[in-house]
């Protein structure tokens, strides 16, 4: 057998989080069973159930291991330009046919649906992300050190997945930059 | 047989909008037929192909007529409270199960479902409405006359799904007016 980085309970993991994804990409998030994911990753069962303990845990889990390798914070030298390159990022990231599902999941489209507890975590960790960003601005004197910068990402993050989401119209550094702006505005 | 205002044709009209809504609220917009429709509206299918056309022209008109008598134009003497009601309407449409699954609809649920198309048009024909408000507050001067309120009814709209519909979070007054008084900032 191949040896693995992280060894066979990482290689574990990336299948089974490789599996909601794409279950998730194929058929929505409704049909995300343990059972299902677990057929598909070629693992017990109650490997998936010791290790996740429910769908919804587990469908959270594979969404942030997914978004975090494609929304990063960048370092391009002013606050402006970070935030319009994280805007971009979201933006590409709801482009894409797999990102778009798991957009669609965030929202549930049913009763049934294993979604809705890990959304506010979810966010609140794509947030982190960006803190970075606001404190290399502060150390540059371009954002006051206790500003909260919830509001502007909200902001920013709200405007992206509206127009791509709900508008249908795509987002490119135009957009970008004026949703930027206008978050800013409030705060700088 | 009853005399209805607007006579038979407004009937029709109200049957089948009243069983598109129902429809997506009871099934998403997924299942959405012509065919399902007229069943249960009870009217011929012939009479919906001919006035609508198709599912996706049904479902925009149906939305509209929706939201119209639930989302309106205020007029508390202020911009300020005036984009405030706008936003709480937004925020209760959106916080009614049928308001949900509607909106749910308008994300789209698959590739099936017969959505996107009218996005754009609900959006801008919602925006319409407030079109009022911004020229009562130009008249007070509190609005530059030549001032574009897209974005600002951008920022107030998406925040106000956002944190809805992805964060599973409630909107009151306080989170209205902040998404009112950050989507201002950019432009007052």
């Amino acid at each position: 057998m191949r040896r693995r980085p992280g060894g066979r309970s990482a290689a574990v993991r990336r299948s089974v989080l490789d599996a909601v994804i794409q279950a998730v990409a194929d058929d929505g998030p409704d049909a995300l069973t343990i059972a299902g994911i677990a057929a598909a990753a070629g693992v017990h069962e109650t490997t998936v159930y010791r290790r996740w303990g429910s769908a919804e845990q587990l469908l959270l889990d594979a969404m942030l291991d997914y978004s975090e390798d494609r929304i990063e914070a960048a370092d391009l030298g002013s606050l402006r330009e970070d935030l319009v390159d994280f805007a971009l990022a979201i933006a590409g990231f709801l482009s894409s046919a797999t990102g778009r599902a798991l957009a669609r999941a965030m929202i549930g489209t049913g009763a049934e649906a294993p979604v809705p507890a890990g959304r506010a975590e979810f966010w609140q960790r794509r947030f982190a992300v960006t803190e970075v960003i606001f404190r290399r601005a502060a150390e540059r004197g371009e954002w006051p050190e206790d500003a909260d910068a919830a509001d502007v990402l909200e902001t920013i993050v709200a405007r992206t997945h509206f127009r791509l989401l709900l508008l249908g119209r795509p987002v490119g550094r135009d957009e970008a930059q004026r949703s930027v702006d206008d978050a800013l505005a409030a705060v700088v």
